[in-house]
């Protein structure tokens, strides 16, 4: 099982960023985590642009049509998901491979409720599946914790460890019961 | 007077970067609106390159610092804030001359509900004003007008006529009573 993660902070000490690394180290058996790393390379969204898509999106967009499932980790700006972000989606909006797409949601901040509320509703409208159950909200912003606490943290690397588990499960579900064959 | 204009959409065929150039036309005497075209140049924001600011990002602080209010109209995409309007605003947040700055928001689809409600939390989160009595929403999304009819519309240009003539008062208002000078 392929999971693209992305952030969506472009600050080298990012938390988001440093979240998406220590899941990547905790993926079960079966399921590898690919960080994108393409965001910060992306142009600014142009419909314009959409016939012949510039060569960095081509990336994201091949990236998004191999993976099983999104794991998104965002900051909130101002109240606001952060421009990269959302540049990120813009990219996706009339993407086909996008649509139905399971996506869980890591959140960095408790209090950062309005940027979370924002993104799921932007997700939600571009037929995204947000899977609730792998979807978490850790207060680590603050809490001093790099990528190396996070893995060694037994309550962090649990919560991400069940998250993971989570969308394992949602994931194989959704693809539905595979292919029967007749019974001996 | 001068206001800085910002479109939240880089398409040639903008109908939000339309109505500001059809406002800009319709500015009355007294005020200068000045359409910010440094838009598209913006690099993503990343707050690691806060401390030496790339030249497009001066050419916007720039503007923002020499403008009396703001005028941005931006579209919704997927029910948010367009990601090249909010990398703006994201280069915005920390730059002390935006605090307190008058803006109107030109809505070009009043079903655009979401990204304007995301948009006036964004602003007042950064501590703008946003000048109520100058905000419009005009239904121009699929009315087919451009430029040229919106400036020939009566329907559409008093309203943004009227508009203005508010933005004008409410700088003036916002700026105090200026230099008094002794009675004769």
């Amino acid at each position: 099982m392929r999971i693209l993660a992305i952030s969506g902070s472009l600050r080298a000490a990012s938390i988001n960023s440093a979240l998406l690394r220590a899941t990547l180290r905790l993926a079960p058996e079966g399921m590898d985590i690919d960080i994108f790393d393409g965001v910060g390379s992306l142009p600014l969204f142009n419909p314009d642009l959409e016939t012949r898509v510039p060569p960095p999106v081509a990336l994201l967009h091949n990236a998004v049509a191999e993976t099983d499932a999104l794991l998104i980790a965002s900051p909130e700006y101002a109240h606001g998901v952060t421009g990269a972000m959302k540049n990120v989606l813009d990219w996706l909006v009339s993407f086909e491979p996008f649509i139905h797409k399971p996506v869980a949601l890591f959140n960095t901040s408790p209090r950062a409720h309005h940027a979370d509320a924002a993104l799921r509703e932007i997700l939600k409208t571009m037929s995204a599946v947000i899977v609730e159950a792998a979807s978490i909200s850790i207060p680590l912003l603050g809490a001093g914790l790099r990528e190396e606490g996070m893995v060694d943290s037994p309550a962090v690397s649990s919560v991400i460890r069940r998250a993971l588990t989570q969308l394992h499960s949602s994931v194989i579900l959704q693809a539905g019961p595979g292919p029967t064959f007749p019974l001996p």
